[in-house]
């Protein structure tokens, strides 16, 4: 007991020296802050905040501290915000919710804004829901996911992805259930990373990895591709933006918007980059049924560092089920299912039972068909109008480019639906791409004919 | 310019001096961590914290420091340091896992852990799972909740608490729908609070609200009830704990795990406090389907800082459908919607809908009468056993002290798993109460009685 004193207090006055230190660095600070308002400089300075970064890293290193322990603790120092940026940016979310509001009014709307195929979900998706109390998949389950499911989910990714050279080495052990792919990113980001870790992300990009990211305190550091070099990242890039604090590259092939899938070797060579730099890979996959080639996956590199994301929301045209996954070392699923245990216990056992039984007994390669003849008549209809595009590879969208001076995609966006109701993704949506709208195959030919013939109108007037 | 550079250097001296502090710091925490896992201590000692809280503060008003910025630096101090020192912890949750595991095995384990009603959902939830499809409810929804399921919990919660003095002020736009409880409450800790704010616990408490706030940074302040004091928290005790960093007070009644309701004229005073101090109140009321006396809800005080938290998971015996909502201010639930649309778009529409037409066609009645014979029973029993308890007012568990010396729960309820296949809660993860133990109702009469007749055999070994 008296050890414990004698300790005790000995932390006591480290801590109070620590509030003394406190008060002079925050004294300093004001000064600085004085002087730089006085000559109408910003507040914050990113090259520097980067350069103490990675002093405090060093010194953490050199005296056996916690390196999460250290970067949290300047992030406090630094006063920054952990909370959601306020942002007004309009996405494909943001007209979505409109189109909806408007459709409630009564109003009519051409959806070419949303990915979300406009088929019913596999047949045996209503059996398997009517099954659902009978076969008891109405309790608490575990929060890693329910073991039929994770099994199931084993032996479909093997059989997709087994050949002869290389044979994937995954077990149960290895996938978490989540309520949907954005969850899976939530997760993976949120408990992998630590606030002041930057990330790497390919733009343009599904808009959540950066959310995700900016809501746990990560800093964004961005890959820009272009049209004119198809959508391909350059390697020197990102070899360039790699420091000490990078901690995740996120991939996304088929891409959301382009289409894009990148070439094996730009991809080797990507996966070689994190590798060698010990980055972890999130590989949002979801779109890989809506592939015109055969992608390789993240998970035939067996990098233990590689966090693979599935969903059955476009595959299995489930978006409103909520339900998806991720594949990863035992480490990783062990970390992320923490925290869906505390936020969620478990996801929903009823959902669990109909996606086990739509991975088991359906066949869905006649969507792919469907969403690629689509594509097709989209690209078709895009040329005659000239815009501009890179044909996509998958996915289910064309991502376009407006030749019109000065325009403006969000801006365009909500007059398109204002006056003639169709909903179209702005490109800004997806990084720095206001000359660039999505559009999306997911509703039959008819309907994506009139949406076209409605945008072309728009474009000349 | 040279100026700015000679302070940042300054300031970049000082926080490397702070990283070294806070490295000598965590070691010693870390030693009194060791020395007090040896001595089978809890971890955190409120009284120590309290201490050095004024003495921060002392400090900070000599030196002229913001009193804010320290009590928050030394929340993050002490949160790091419970970090560092936290062992494993057994719950109602570790438990029940472990038992889940052993029947995996093939071992007979009778379940008297978990708040899970043995029951099954009611009959409406099978024909609604059968209808989803045909109905529509697959496709993506709002993130705040489909309008339907909003609607419809508005006026099952204005039946309920309406009468003529006070009729309930709200409308859709303040309900929330969630995957469960348990998520409500991480939304509303985690978008309400900061890191640094101080969360008010009344234990024993269901553990979701310590680590909610653990995860989100927030410092826990302990209101400590116990069995003398029929659990009623003193009320001078929360006065006492209010400072300036105080911002949430979280309540639970009819309690988990003790049963407890508050008489009415303590829930006016912790409410009235609440409002004189501005504080949020967190009011967990998922037990109310089952109490035995009329609980008065926080919704019917009117406070627009009030957030209630529900779920179908005991009501509707709906645990594994992950389904609860949250009724606040529209703007409380609108900061709460926006974390929940970044992180998982909406909630599942097929559950939505099974728990809507649940909601409108079930009666579940007898649902509580079955809990509350079966709680009469187990009395009976823990009467005849000599077991010290307060007679539960409501929810479904009885929290029972072990008159035993040295007795602790924690090891008692690993050691009675493993020999006897009886699975109980240990009172250590409800807070500091390792005399006691947590008896759930969810099975029937004749397994408690199996279970009781083990439990009272094993104490007495």
């Amino acid at each position: 007991m008296e050890q414990i004193e004698d300790l005790r207090n000995k932390m006591d006055q480290i801590t109070l020296e620590l509030i003394k230190m406190l008060k002079e660095r925050t004294d300093i600070a004001k000064q600085i802050g004085t002087i730089k308002k006085n000559m109408g400089k910003n507040i914050t300075d990113e090259a520097r905040e980067n350069n103490l970064r990675s002093k405090v890293l060093t010194l953490a290193t050199e005296i056996n501290l916690d390196e999460n322990l250290a970067t949290k603790f300047l992030n406090f120092l630094l006063n920054e915000s952990i909370k959601v940026q306020q942002t007004n940016k309009q996405t494909h979310l943001s007209i979505f919710r409109k189109a909806k509001e408007m459709e409630l009014q009564g109003k009519k709307v051409i959806h070419m804004e949303v990915g979300e195929p406009d088929f019913m979900p596999p047949q045996i998706v209503k059996t398997a829901l009517g099954e659902v109390v009978d076969k008891g998949f109405t309790k608490y389950g575990s929060a890693q996911g329910h073991t039929q499911l994770q099994e199931a989910i084993v032996s479909y990714t093997s059989k997709q992805y087994n050949n002869i050279n290389n044979s994937l080495n995954i077990n149960k052990q290895n996938v978490l259930v989540t309520p949907g792919a954005r969850f899976s990113i939530f997760l993976a980001i949120t408990t992998l990373l630590n606030p002041g870790d930057e990330i790497i992300i390919i733009e343009p990009a599904w808009p959540a990895y950066r959310d995700c990211a900016l809501n746990a305190g990560i800093k964004i550091r961005t890959i820009k591709t272009n049209l004119q070099n198809k959508w391909e990242p350059n390697i020197q890039d990102i070899k360039k933006i790699i420091n000490q604090n990078t901690k995740m590259i996120v991939l996304n092939y088929p891409n959301n918007p382009t289409g894009k899938v990148l070439p094996v070797h730009i991809q080797d060579k990507i996966v070689d980059i994190a590798k060698r730099n010990n980055l972890y890979i999130l590989s949002d996959e979801i779109y890989t049924q809506y592939s015109k080639t055969k992608c390789k996956s993240i998970l035939e590199y067996n990098y233990h560092k590689s966090i693979t994301v599935q969903s059955f929301s476009k595959s299995h045209a489930m978006t409103g089920f909520r339900i998806g996954y991720t594949i990863a070392s035992t480490q990783i699923i062990k970390k992320m299912t923490k925290l869906q245990a505390l936020v969620l216990t478990s996801v929903s056992e009823p959902i669990q039972y109909t996606a086990l039984q739509a991975l088991l007994k359906s066949d869905t390669t006649n969507n792919t068909k469907i969403i690629n003849a689509r594509l097709d008549t989209l690209q078709k209809m895009a040329k005659d109008a000239n815009l501009e595009f890179v044909s996509p590879d998958g996915a289910m969208y064309l991502f376009v480019k407006i030749n019109k001076p000065d325009f403006d995609a969000t801006e365009f966006a909500q007059k398109i639906l204002q006056t003639h109701g169709l909903a179209i993704a702005p490109g800004s949506g997806f990084g720095e791409y206001k000359e660039f709208i999505r559009i999306s195959a997911c509703q039959d030919e008819k309907t994506l004919k009139e949406g076209m013939y409605i945008l072309n109108k728009v474009l000349k007037e």
